[in-house]
């Protein structure tokens, strides 16, 4: 009987190992992780795989009605011609290539700065590994830059340094996972949102709480909102962290001091673990707004605010240097519980580290020249002109689309978008919809077939249901920019005379 | 009565609000994800962190039995002395600041691959971003190279860059995670094995399935082993895929050809998807040993092996440059399911792109000078001098360690590490155990506090019960190598007396 089982056994065994091989592959939709199906992120979605096929068309000599394919999908400002700011090129090429530090005629600060830098190196090379937490004197650089930024003391020990904020900004959300637990953790984001969030959410298997930021006030924060979206997400979820984007992605509005103290008070009600992104702070274009930090608001308002969690972000991808191919960023973190901080940097030990060099451009970030350094007074003058040019652009876009029928665009405050809305026709909605597509998919991809303008549908940053828009950058040239903005209005009138 | 109910529900709401002040914390480890409690990175566990402590305490002017601490735990060779490749850090400094193209008195290879490769880059800047999947031109170069290699064609299509192999790693066991499945995906790794594979694997919920190497035969990979311990996991898990690491990380042999094809049999008679870790592959030290990549043995096996799906890794890491802290790594799938690597391509865009800098050293390791070319002889100079001094390291660790009472050592075929097997007396099993100890994390513990020398206990990368081990690189140059046996000796000697 027992020779019998086990014969019957192994031979389903074989039969089963033959229905495997013919059924071809190991890994396939229906077994993969569910959440990489589900996740999304627009900003590198189809509406960019079309446009860099539409590229590559071209190329090859496509006739197409356009001659040029204009990406205005992503912050990322040397793709747009944006020229890298001198001193830091000469920093990093000094740490990839110490001989140059001798012979190629860089002002005497840079090689005194790559010269500290290299000595802190394992074996004085950018190639060996740095601890996961990154180089201390690079994150004790950090920390002085952010005490003399809020005015309130920055312990280095709290300072992770990363590859770009978002890996930091993933590895904290990470901390909130529960497999097991019967609801899972809530995450607080805004709608519209920098999708970075919610795919981070969705893969992580986190609850994504949308809070919507409020278009007629200029993308303000409510607190009524915020209450709203919190008390719903009890009902399905444990609702523990907030994040906030400030400057706004894609929404480029600056939080008034005002609206930040009333955000803490709120997250300190309901005990919420912050999460302040704050990758835009140096780009900041109205007159009248101001970046404060939430660390330093925080500290403003004393106890009991003063003792709550707080974990914020910056990058060298944004700003007046926009960075982003070297991949650097970090995270402080503020009254973390010290079990927790050590458990957290167990978990990034895994990884290994950063890259070096994007650490040193960090340092570059938060140690730049001084005054009566040799560098200084060419750094300060490249420094003004990409930020004065990008108020430029930030003033011409709201304008230009500002201007035009069926569309409504907000002050671009400050960081590098705007995110205007769109006045879709009825028809226009029914047309997109019986091709299963969202109505500004439908239109972004009209215009990117039409014009080569690549922009990216609200509907991958979440917005009021009803309501459509898209995300472009001001980060195209001036020129550029004229020639897209061309393209934009005279596409925009054919599609709205077709769908009336 | 509603009235009632909603005022005693505020108040509830209330009276929690200061119980939640009282308590202190949001997230702490009673509430944090509780993978990232029990995951373990022993290469940079409680040893090396006390070993960062020591250094400091020295600088500071502590008395110490020694006067510097040897950090043999990790594969870092820059940090151990091991000097760049001239033209890696050339083509660097040339990408960062492209104006050395005309001033540096580079090699003029170096200026025309350079130029090559910022060609490609957005606005010819290593600051834009690329594709998530990294530069075409530079995955075309690894295709190339994996096609010279192995004698089969590679599509650069299924080429991936990322920061390190780490990352690719990393990337390819997230689509394995199904968290609502009744069984984790169970993931096949060796035993002992490198605890970048047991940390994901528990920080992603899957599930581990630990096959052991035969230490008695050199660490071979044997067939019984795979499936007994297949048929056990199965009660547990749903197995589907099978990690090698060859040449062997901390085990350092490298596998024949034969015993590859019988891993590959066994893999495809229970259709596992197979990962090969390859980053070692310019690493073989002993004669006869040749390494061979999966790819390539799988193809020649032909019908219907090479059906199968594979993703083999590379790093800038190890072999003979030791890039480590410039963070680049490339996975090649192979037969990857289309619908899969289109979901796979839009995981990975969450996390924009890998550094550019690293990628670029990855196009110096596959598209290195040629015959010729200005650079060619110092290039080659350079590599085989690293190649020859690893070598002659690996058989001096093993000599050394080999020669010790109560230490075996196998032959150090590869790679960059040996794992010796430690004989502990009862005694200082028992004391181990005594302080809730590893038996071989208290060897090591005492070893780094007496003599300042780093290891990392062979309980970190798992091993045959009541067998201990410990891993060392053989990165300290031929000097500090010398004084590492040394000191090594002396506390052995000392350590098995106390015991005895």
């Amino acid at each position: 009987m027992r020779i019998a089982a086990s014969r019957l056994l192994r031979s389903s065994n074989q039969l089963l190992g033959t229905l495997r091989m013919a059924s071809a592959k190991v890994l396939v939709r229906d077994n993969i992780n569910p959440q990489v199906i589900t996740m999304q992120y627009a900003v590198r979605g189809p509406i960019v795989i079309r446009a860099v096929e539409l590229e590559k068309e071209l190329e090859k000599g496509a006739k197409k009605p356009f001659t040029s394919v204009i990406k205005a999908n992503i912050g990322d400002a040397h793709a747009m011609g944006q020229t890298p700011i001198t001193f830091n090129r000469q920093l990093i090429a000094c740490l990839a290539n110490p001989s140059l530090m001798e012979t190629a005629n860089f002002p005497s600060d840079v090689v005194k700065h790559a010269k500290e830098l290299i000595c802190c190196c394992g074996g004085k090379s950018c190639g060996a590994y740095s601890q996961s937490t990154g180089i201390d004197i690079i994150r004790k650089h950090v920390a002085d830059f952010i005490a003399k930024r809020d005015g309130f003391p920055c312990d280095y020990e709290n300072v992770i340094l990363s590859g770009g904020a978002s890996e930091s900004i993933r590895n904290v959300l990470k901390m909130f996972i529960r497999r097991d637990a019967p609801k899972k953790t809530g995450i607080m984001i805004p709608i519209p949102q920098y999708p970075l969030y919610s795919a981070s959410v969705e893969e992580f298997g986190l609850g994504q709480v949308g809070y919507f930021l409020c278009e007629e006030r200029n993308w303000s924060l409510e607190e009524d909102e915020l209450e709203r979206a919190y008390q719903e997400s009890l009902k399905k979820y444990d609702t523990r962290v907030l994040c906030v984007i400030n400057p706004g992605n894609p929404t480029g509005q600056v939080l008034s001091h005002e609206n930040i103290e009333t955000i803490i008070k709120f997250a300190h009600r309901h005990n919420l673990f912050l999460m302040a992104d704050e990758v835009y702070q140096d780009n900041i274009y109205a007159p009248g707004s101001k970046f404060h930090s939430f660390k330093k608001v925080i500290n403003e308002m004393g106890a009991p605010y003063n003792q709550m969690e707080l974990a914020s972000f910056h990058s060298v991808s944004k700003g007046y240097m926009g960075e982003c191919g070297m991949r650097g960023g970090y995270v402080e973190f503020f009254n973390l519980d010290p079990e927790v901080y050590v458990l957290f940097k167990k978990m990034i030990s895994a990884k290994l580290c950063s890259t070096i060099l994007g650490q040193v451009m960090m340092d570059a970030l938060v140690n730049p020249p001084k005054p009566g350094d040799p560098s200084y007074d060419q750094w300060l003058k490249e420094k003004n002109a990409v930020l004065a040019s990008l108020k430029e652009r930030a003033t011409l876009v709201k304008e230009a689309y500002g201007s035009i029928e069926g569309i409504k665009c907000n002050e671009v405050q400050g960081a590098m978008y705007a995110f205007p809305q769109l006045m879709l026709p009825p028809r226009a909605v029914e047309k997109a919809r019986s091709l299963n597509m969202e109505p500004d998919f439908f239109y972004a991809m009209q215009l990117l077939e039409s014009t080569g303008v690549c922009i990216v549908p609200g509907s991958g940053f979440g917005q009021k249901e009803g309501t459509y828009h898209f995300r472009t950058t001001i980060l195209p040239q001036t020129e550029m920019m004229k020639d897209m903005l061309e393209r934009f209005k005279s596409f925009h009138t054919k599609f709205m005379e077709e769908y009336k």
